[in-house]
């Protein structure tokens, strides 16, 4: 009766991911009699088909703990997704194979919306087959995006990552803007959702401060930011802009990708930044700008203790659903207070959230368009309190050190690749 | 007896200058019976030409002491310079009226290279005029790049974001390179000198690791970094590359001013990230890039506390110098020992620091150009040790509120402007 568990990271990486794996695999621990082994696929549901896999069970159980504040994905993660049943059977014929070979009787799949349709689809797919696997969803993503969850682990440390990091920049260009540069432009993640650029709005406590936000949700009209951004800078002396990097433009296109294809012949986003700066500079402003990119999801010395909390118990909880004899659904965290902040979590069916996406609500944006509202604040701010640093060693973070032995592949070579 | 000081900051602003002013502040309230007040000039030398002088005995003393964990410029900076006596003789007769009106008898300016340039030259004029004027430099500078002193307060701190931010990078690389992302780009700022870039050097324990550092020291070799990229990502999957701003072309200009003038019609330097995202993308890599521009100075949540300290003790010892009746002089740090790391200040003349810049010695860099060397490490590791967080309030830091009060002005309007 003792199945093993198998736990997969996908999608793009967070600070606090492997916070959630660190309760999987601890939950599972508490529980000899129920569980055997919890492995870890390598690159997400690419390496189930691969036979990837890692044994936790030959892990140093301090190493384990230390996943708890290490950032990254420390199994390797993929943005691949499984085809249907009919497109591609052999996929899911290998996909069988391998929980069989490896007598796996809970699959854990730790993602945004794609991930959790991918998990749909291989419940469903147990189901028809009337195959013994339980499958839990638990929710990661820092673009907050996710349906029927109040926040997805991540967003909450990115969030703070970003608030802190504008609070800090506004006193550096506070003292500059006498004499020298008057804007400082900050591109952030978020393809089809701004909540990261929205998370700069907690940088000022009222809402009349020298900040613009440019959300993936409203189209971007030129000459509106260039009369708002002339304003605050007279107002103020100074502006910081926050540029989500799904800016639209008036046509429905990215804004970068429109320029980048232009400058540096790709389609990948980014490059919005020294765009807006060209804008801003043509105004008469020096200008700086940066781009976080990846720091904004890896910078776990900045996270927030609550969403590590949250992350951590969510890996718990998928743990305890499998033990419950719960399946088909994906953890979701459930508000029940504000202040003070209050969770508790529960199972949401798979196909609720799967591969959909949730833009910031206007009633969160600001009637102008460019800064965030009071209710914004009150559903931001909860997600971003407590600080919870890593340990530091010669003046830098330590983070877990895994051995990541592989199980012995028992099955042919899978060659194909995913679609 | 009782003069007054004068303390102004100046140059780019660093997440522990502000430590300065309050240990500048904090020591000459312990000498009553020697200074009158302490008066901080606004952006610098340009606000003592001005006559905007704030008055910091009007200041909440917890407020003073939130200096200490303050990122930016409290009193505003500039990077203007004054221009000769000779040349600019109403530049002198004007700093003669404003420190005569105000009763000043020490001139403290905090800040790098040209401000110690600007220190000497109101030294002199001072000397030459039979003025009893104390003038006292305290360095100031990410960029490191100061002569006869061990370190300049600001670099530690900026070096310890750039290698914690580095090392959680990494994490993320790691997880997405076996699917996706295969190259991470950081711009770090470093226009003559490559301290920055080098200090990413030290987010790996070992030489043999998946980092490629450009150097403002070494020529720009196009194929060579392509080979080496192509080789970094063969041998580990994935592969940092770290550039410092002022890296230069092969014929001696900056690479980035040179693509910058094409791309957006400015010469501001920036820009190199996206360039080497596009060498890397030809070579087939799917690769992020960021630039990391004010962060890297202003990130004080992630402070050395061996930076903290040292910013704070020589605000400190400007303010013994001058009880002590030295003058011309900036207070130098002096190491006596690695490990553990030892140092002491000591006055070194400011015609020995004036304007001179200082780049990593070749002993420093590795032999193919790309990394650091052991004796880099020992020299680095020192200034990065302790961590010194802010507290937070709310998710958030909490930074020094000061009320700025103005000191009524004496003499008539200044209305040149500087050289």
């Amino acid at each position: 009766m003792q199945h093993n568990i198998l736990y997969a990271q996908s999608g793009g990486v967070t600070a606090v991911i492997n916070a959630s794996a660190c309760g999987v695999v601890e939950t599972a621990a508490r529980h000899p009699m129920h569980f055997g082994k919890v492995f870890a696929a390598r690159d997400g549901i690419l390496g189930v088909l691969r036979e990837e896999l890692y044994d936790l069970s030959l892990e140093d159980p301090a190493e384990l703990a230390a996943l708890r504040h290490t950032p990254g994905g420390a199994f390797g993660s993929c943005r691949a997704d499984l085809g249907t049943p009919e497109s591609h059977p052999e996929q899911y014929a290998r996909l069988i194979e391998v929980l069989r070979a490896h007598d796996i009787g809970t699959f854990i799949y730790n993602g945004g919306g794609g991930s959790m349709l991918t998990a749909a689809k291989i419940a469903h797919f147990a189901r028809d087959q009337g195959l013994d696997l339980t499958v839990i969803g638990i929710p990661k993503t820092i673009d907050n995006d996710l349906p029927q969850t109040d926040t997805s682990p991540g967003f909450g440390s990115a969030a703070k990552y970003i608030a802190t990091s504008i609070r800090e920049v506004s006193r550096d260009l506070s003292a500059m803007a006498g004499t020298s540069t008057k804007v400082f432009i900050l591109e952030v993640m978020g393809r089809h959702a701004g909540w990261l650029a929205a998370a700069a709005g907690l940088a000022f406590d009222v809402e009349e401060s020298p900040l613009l936000l440019l959300f993936a949700e409203i189209p971007f009209n030129e000459a509106g930011f260039a009369e708002a951004l002339r304003a605050r800078v007279q107002c103020h002396g100074w502006c910081i802009v926050v540029v989500a990097e799904g800016l639209l433009c008036g046509n429905g296109e990215f804004c970068a990708q429109a320029q980048q294809s232009v400058i540096f012949g790709h389609e990948q986003l980014g490059g919005l930044a020294p765009q807006l700066a060209g804008l801003s500079r043509r105004l008469g402003f020096k200008t700086h700008w940066a781009v976080s990119d990846y720091f904004q999801r890896s910078a776990r010395h900045l996270a927030s203790r609550v969403d590590v909390d949250q992350a951590y118990a969510c890996g718990s909880e998928a743990v305890t659903y499998a033990l419950q004899g719960k399946t088909d659904v994906m953890v979701a965290i459930r508000r029940t207070s504000d202040e003070p902040y209050l969770w508790t979590l529960e199972g949401v069916p798979l196909d609720a959230v799967a591969d959909i996406e949730l833009p910031v609500p206007r009633t969160f944006i600001r009637a102008d368009g460019y800064g965030i509202t009071e209710a914004a604040r009150r559903y931001m701010l909860p997600l971003i309190q407590g600080e919870d640093l890593p340990p530091f060693r010669h003046g830098l973070p330590v983070f877990a050190t895994l051995r990541l032995q592989r199980v012995v592949q028992k099955l042919p070579r899978w060659t194909s690749s995913l679609g």
